[in-house]
């Protein structure tokens, strides 16, 4: 009997096997059943503990006969041995509270499923302190059910391992990450207003109607940007703060209307000195070793050049080779070249499920095609065709055999159908079950980005108004403004970016002349701003660092929703809650009815 | 020279002469010049620097003749002699950077004004950061501004001293909180929306209207309080957060439309549990010393019997006399009997002005007046003449000589009006320079609110609606429901309540009773919470404290504007950004104008 409830009790919902990162397990909370009911969490017992009476409070995940029940709480499960009482009527999910004392098991009764499977607890005392008297289906088959069931249930979907362990290693990162701010680096947290004022052109902003003064507004601010750097001005010299940003961007998969980033700023500081104390600060709140991890830093050009994307996948070894200077043309010429240990899964037919996967996105795509090379033998397999490509027979960037894959045409598109190539090369190669990625965690910074990007005559910014420009190209700020580089920095983990920063312009002339006179920005609603760096404003810098998705690479998840508690739907709804929703007649008339004064 | 020197340079803006609290500056941050170009800050050089080669940056406060600048930053003030460059053309308050070394100060030139005024800094480089190009006013002149200007140009107003120790005070202060409750207590710190949806009659809640859904819309939540049972439910039982909430009050002093509190809730607990871990962490990380102090309990019934309000001020030494007893009356009949130490403060005219003063409040008073009692004799001085005041004669409450102050009439309405008396007395005391408060921190335990409050025929819920009854009173839910006291309990510091909580109803059936039978709520805004509590929700409690009004009490300021960064004018208005605004037409329409699909 005992047997068959081991086969039973593995743990609900095995849609993750991941267990919380090793350094938060050794720092797990001795003391979360301090001023409650309960003496010890029912996952924390063990065979130390045998021979203690214990009072748990916690759900019945199972009942068998009128003596047995398997007793979960966030931490673990243990089975229960009613020595009094019976535990035949109670529906499993209710939570019980019983007392007992913690007892060995024989050996055979032993369950392995079971972190305390050697253990059980002899209760002479059980309260159920409420049936669960409804579910919407059960818990076991919570893991095959759709994100929607998932988010409409969130309560339930919270009740699993998974989303235990991804909201206490939030919980604790965030922690770690506020401790080596304000404890190792004097940093001070300041919270800044979300009721802040429509910026001109904000089309991303989420409005608030005042109540008070119809027919104005506020806005929900996408960064604390302004008032970090007000806060500058006033002298907090090293601010930080985990902040609520919001970006209405209707649905979009994957992006959620409010999210959370980790916003620091410092004044008397130079791009060097914001990367340096992040990184440390990564190194040191990482629940996982993160010693011999380097930082590598490569310019947005060297980036682009490189790997045809400013947000590189470091994991994967594969990059981008220039040829150009191979050939008698005006066109980019450049590849990927798979090394000659990976040639064995690449054949005639694999090159051409790889080529029509690339030419989805042929929007985009410049010619490309993939050749192999064997023994001096340059041969066409998939794709375009290059003329006079035997010149590339007699090249020795590849050993004895590689696989090429060509792309040539406009700069631009070369490099980003070569990105794109990439990873269709890995995943094929992978799926074969060898490894071209490396495992773990690829930090990169990329920086010296340009300062503005062109739309036809129109500049617009690449990272935000207030970045600084690169001082060696103040002089082409004038004469060739998309020349300019600017003092911006992007910090990307395996192919994400997850954090961007810049030093700041603290000179109000500069930062007029360049919000008037190249984005075409009225400095009307930003005066307060232009005033404020006359008043003697520090030179200062800061990044942030979006935390839901470094979570969810942390958490090993591909969806920032699984980081997060209550999240909304790609459409933006909370499918729990209801919302948005139709509010009441008065209270849209307290808000959009003019008033009588 | 040095001398006149040394009487300007008084720190700026002394309009707090508070210092950081004593347990805040033991553990003031030492590595707070990591990663920047200076090496230490101006605040932090002592005679133990002498010697050293330094790098600062800061505000030039001062400069006189071309050698001597005075340089700030947020830790303090220290003296520059330069030995090269000039110092003659810097305004004040710009920003510059000096390089050299710490030297002593000859003992006639100490600046005792300074703490650093025994050492100076012999600067052999220094360099202008930023010029400060316009000022509104001195800075010197920052204090006698109102605080429409100190919000207007809050920027300048932070680099005052006050706002820097308010805001640092605050900073360590929550993450003194978090530290206890994560690491002490196994606390799961979970962020909840902020988008959530309107809820029925809640019309105190700010609107977003929803760019993808037209004519729907989401709400700012006034606290997470629904989201938090959920995680409750969800098996998260410890969990707090610092969270942003929002209430549209309107135009209302010293309210803010946002403003953050601590909120707190535990499964498995009683009220007492919820209350023990509040005092434990208030006393383990108030920076001033609490450990004499107590947390006293009384109900709610016996606050109003004995100080007229559910949030005593238990500094001031007074308290209501039940004097019912003694007449042949059917009104409530108390007094306010000041001890006899106190009497040669209060005369006929003193007794008439205070009299006349809670006459302002004429509305809600009841009858009374003040009288004397001196050797026997009861005479009436002020107000109203209660007939038969002679039986008071012989009442052997007071001792040789007393002032008492009658109220008679109705029982709620001579409570309020004897609340109202006690500070008027005590003022009156205390304008003569003796003292009826005691000084630092009382706090104060309120319970067993009633659960309804009754307005007419309608009920409302005193807390709020998930609020659980007293265990005790579950039957008179049915027959007298005015008569139910909740689990409710409200902290309450120096007369202001900071806090407030209840154990929470976790039966669907008797929530959905006092939703729909007692509140008249409809439930279908609330099914989810309902379906929920079926779920196998556990039994919860929990709390929450009002940051902004304990961190104001802790640094002694009458405003919680002044420990918020930017706060809102009284009238809900960002004076610095200009918040409301008017946002751009094609925002509007964004938002506003049917789209076709």
């Amino acid at each position: 009997m005992l047997k068959s409830i081991a086969w039973i009790f593995r743990p609900y919902f095995c849609h993750s096997t991941r267990q919380l990162p090793r350094n938060f397990q050794k720092s797990m909370p001795r003391h979360s059943s301090t001023h409650c009911w309960r003496t010890h969490t029912c996952g924390e017992l063990r065979r130390r503990h045998i021979g203690e009476r214990v009072t748990l409070c916690g759900w019945a995940e199972f009942c068998r006969g009128k003596s047995f029940v398997i007793l979960r709480d966030w931490q673990g499960q243990v089975q229960m041995f009613l020595t009094k009482g019976s535990a035949k009527d109670i529906p499993v999910e209710s939570v019980i509270k019983v007392r007992g004392i913690v007892q060995s098991r024989p050996e055979k009764n032993i369950n392995h499923a079971l972190n305390a499977g050697d253990i059980e607890v002899h209760v002479d005392d059980i309260e159920v302190l409420n049936t669960c008297k409804s579910l919407p289906f059960s818990l076991q088959d919570f893991a095959k059910k759709g994100e929607e069931t998932r988010m409409r249930y969130r309560y339930l979907d919270i009740r699993s391992q998974m989303m235990q362990n991804h909201l206490r290693t939030r919980s604790n990162l965030i922690s770690s990450m506020r401790e080596f701010l304000i404890h190792h680096h004097g940093f001070v947290e300041v919270e800044t207003p979300t009721l802040f004022r429509p910026t001109p052109g904000g089309a991303k902003e989420f409005l608030v109607p005042s109540s008070v003064d119809n027919g104005l507004f506020y806005s929900l601010p996408q960064s604390p940007q302004q008032f970090k750097q007000l806060l500058m001005v006033g002298g907090i010299d090293r601010y930080f703060q985990v902040a609520k940003c919001y970006r209405d961007e209707g649905a979009k998969p994957d992006r959620q209307p409010e999210f959370t980033q980790l916003d620091i700023e410092m004044s008397f500081v130079s791009s060097n000195d914001v990367m340096r104390i992040t990184e440390s600060m990564i190194k040191k709140c990482w629940p996982k070793d993160l010693n011999d991890h380097e930082f590598p830093r490569i310019t947005y050009q060297e980036a682009i050049e490189k790997y045809g994307t400013d947000k590189p996948d470091l994991r994967t070894k594969l990059s981008i080779t220039n040829l150009s200077n191979l050939f008698d043309s005006k066109d980019t010429i450049n590849c990927v070249v798979v090394p000659d240990s990976y040639h064995k899964y690449l054949s005639k037919h694999t090159a051409d499920g790889m080529h029509s996967k690339l030419m989805h996105f042929n929007d985009e795509c410049a010619r490309n095609g993939i050749f192999f090379w064997e023994n001096g033998n340059f041969e066409h397999i998939s794709g375009d065709r290059i003329e006079n490509y035997e010149v590339l027979s007699d090249v020795r960037i590849w050993k004895n055999s590689s696989v090429v894959w060509l792309s040539w045409g406009d700069y631009n598109q070369v490099k980003t159908t070569l990105y794109k190539a990439i990873p269709i090369v890995a995943d094929t190669i992978e799926s074969n079950g060898d490894s071209i990625r490396d495992e773990g965690y690829k930090f990169l910074w990329v920086y010296d980005f340009p300062l503005f990007e062109a739309d036809g005559d129109k500049l617009s910014c690449v990272h935000h108004p207030f970045t600084a420009p690169h001082p060696d190209d103040t002089e082409l700020i004038h004469t060739d403004p998309t020349k300019v580089r600017s003092l911006a920095y992007d910090l990307v983990l395996n192919g994400s970016e997850v954090g961007g920063g810049s030093i700041r312009i603290h000179d109000s002339s500069l930062q007029r002349h360049i919000l008037s006179e190249h984005l075409d920005i009225e400095t009307d609603d930003l005066e307060h701003l232009l005033y404020a760096l006359d008043c003697g404003a520090p030179p200062h810098g800061g990044i942030a660092l979006g935390l839901d998705r470094l979570l969810a690479m942390l958490c090993g998840t591909s969806t920032i929703r699984d980081v997060i508690a209550f999240p909304k739907s790609s459409a933006g709804r909370d499918l729990m809650c209801g919302a948005p929703c139709k509010p009441d007649r008065d209270i849209m008339d307290h808000f959009f009815k003019p008033k009588i004064r």
